[in-house]
């Protein structure tokens, strides 16, 4: 094991792009974020793919019951291996040490899927824990696809992130960073169970598959309880944008797997890729069938006013304004809003959330400040040329 | 008594602008509209002023008992002076036999605000009547703002209204018609009780004054009632938009005296006109001030966003349209939408109404389509250039 390359090193998230100046409102430092793209397989209905798992070093307690020193040793040593893999031309890995991260620059990678809130807070799942607990995440820059935190729930959670249903290319980022990293380092595995975890519903392959949907036909048609339900039915948990416990603000659901005991990788990825995210596809396209058939008029009207609003608004709350991108960006997808750019509503996503808006405007900001700041954001992106 | 002058002679409302070929969107052909011509004093507040006095004719009875020769009587001998007045130059007297004209004709009538609903019915106080009774309206032309309804609830009801505060031109405006018509005809005249009306409560003077006024910060700040209260106890009715019944949408509100008798013509006009009003006035630009002082932001918001909507609505139901216009009207007056014109949004007030809505249009519309047009409408007009 050789000692990590000291150039990329830590200096928090805004290392990706912090500009000098603070760069103007159009400007859009977040747009080269992958799972932003709007590009893939059904890309339509489905925003992006994620696959994580879940790895523990052999020989370490597991984070339920490991002591501050375990951890921050365990740490070290993924830090280490992280910093020093072959990534091959144009990439580059960047560090971020969570435990003298600010709070906004934590904030911001949660915003982007490249950490999970407990994570940010450095909250364990024993309920112990703060923000000075010893933990990280590695990204591989320039598209942020591949990344892994560490000391979150389990001592490494490797994730991949595309736009479009594409689970299996995402299996496949997660496989090849897996590989990487075993290279150096030992993994708890059980000849029996497989690779071991902190929380037994992860135990086997540690497989956590999950998919960013759109579905506000299904919202608007009022067959979303139902599709939901279904869902729940074929073993799927359904959640808000930001995950657990989080809004489905402008009907963006996290559809995942519930467990991963008893199955293959291989069966779970075969089973929400190719069939259960194919048929909740078919359901909100049918809906948006029916919206642009006998509702077409009214569905026209609601996707237009939410532009309206965008493009006018003197301040909005980041719960209105994802809802009014969301409605948006039916009207964009359904050819209703031909003047409106995808990406830029992409965009919009991540820019109005909190952390993202005060790096753009380059100040810290009041809730107020945010409201009114988010509204400029909007009408200066949506703008008529 | 001369012969009336049979060239300007019914033709219906349409007479006014009725071009062979139906107007585009943005044309506007209701702009010509005195009282929407947003000047005069306190046109901040008020929109217009409005006087109408109630003239019979002697030796006929009233409109209560009258018999339908007797008021077909009335209708020809009121047409044939109204048609032979000396206008002045470049005036002309328009003529519309009500109980010819078509219902859509009548109805932009009313939204002109030339007649009332009543008149437009051929409804008669006693609750008899109906689209057959004989009954017409004369306009002099340019302007509309002189006006004599015959056979409303009494033979003539004179009316002259003129954009913003002007009660006293407004009076000079009746009582030349009253003079000139009165060369002709005798009016019904008690030497102790002054002229009579069909309705006890406009004998004496038979004098009806009305503004309306436009009070969104009353609104916004939840004083509306208790202004409203207070205009009550001066003696006041407060209405809706179309007068008695009528909402207020986009909060206009007619203010008008209640009682005649007791009082003479000038100190109802004094009251009303340099006391009453003045003072409503004043406590709708305190509110506004306290908009555009503590809550200046969301007060931008909220007109700024009714603004979107109208920009971007492809449905629009008129009593929205209204209120949507009623906030824009705020944000231009205050200075808070400098890119749009004052003119155009007192053009929607009535292009949006559905008579006009036809007119524009050059067809008859469903209630479906209307709220398309109406869209159409607000977009086409209130659109960036």
């Amino acid at each position: 094991m050789t000692e990590p390359d000291p150039k990329p090193k830590s200096h928090g998230a805004g290392d990706l792009p912090e500009p000098k100046q603070p760069p103007a409102l159009s400007s859009g430092f977040e747009r080269g974020v992958e799972w932003l793209r709007g590009a893939g397989d059904a890309s339509d209905v489905v925003l992006s793919s994620r696959v994580r798992i879940a790895r523990n070093l052999a020989g370490f307690p597991f984070m339920t019951t490991a002591e501050r020193a375990d951890r921050a040793q365990v740490l070290e040593l993924c830090k280490r291996r992280l910093m020093n893999l072959a990534l091959g031309e144009g990439r580059r890995m960047l560090w971020v040490d969570l435990h003298t991260a600010t709070p906004d620059e934590r904030d911001a990678l949660v915003e982007r899927q490249l950490i999970s809130r407990n994570h940010a807070k450095g909250k364990l799942s024993t309920g112990a824990g703060g923000q000075d607990e010893p933990r990280g995440v590695a990204v591989i820059l320039p598209e942020e696809r591949i990344s892994a935190m560490i000391n979150e729930e389990d001592h490494l959670r490797l994730q991949s992130i595309r736009s479009g249903l594409a689970l299996d290319e995402c299996l496949a980022d997660v496989d090849w960073l897996d590989d990487e990293i075993e290279k150096g380092l030992d993994f708890a595995f059980h000849p029996r169970f497989g690779y071991l975890t902190a929380c037994p519903t992860n135990v086997g392959t540690g497989l956590r598959l999950s998919v960013m949907m759109h579905l506000p036909g299904l919202k608007m048609t009022g067959e979303l309880e139902k599709a939901s339900r279904a869902a729940h039915d074929m073993g799927l948990a359904i959640r808000g944008f930001h995950g657990e416990g989080s809004e489905a603000n402008g009907e963006f659901y996290q559809v995942s797997n519930q467990t991963t005991l008893g199955k293959s990788d291989a069966m779970l990825l075969r089973e929400l890729n190719d069939e259960i995210v194919p048929r909740l596809v078919g359901y909100e396209r049918h809906a948006r069938g029916r919206l642009l058939g006998d509702r077409r008029e009214t569905t026209h009207d609601t996707v237009a006013r939410a532009l309206g609003t965008l493009r006018h608004a003197r301040l909005l709350r980041a719960a209105e304004a994802m809802e009014l991108l969301g409605l948006v960006r039916l009207g964009v997808v359904c050819g209703l809003l031909p003047e409106v750019n995808l990406d830029t509503v992409h965009g919009l996503l991540l820019a109005i959330q909190p952390a993202h808006l005060q790096r753009i405007t380059g100040r810290v900001l009041t809730p107020a400040e945010r409201r009114s700041a988010r509204a400029d954001l909007c009408r200066a992106r949506l703008g008529l040329r």
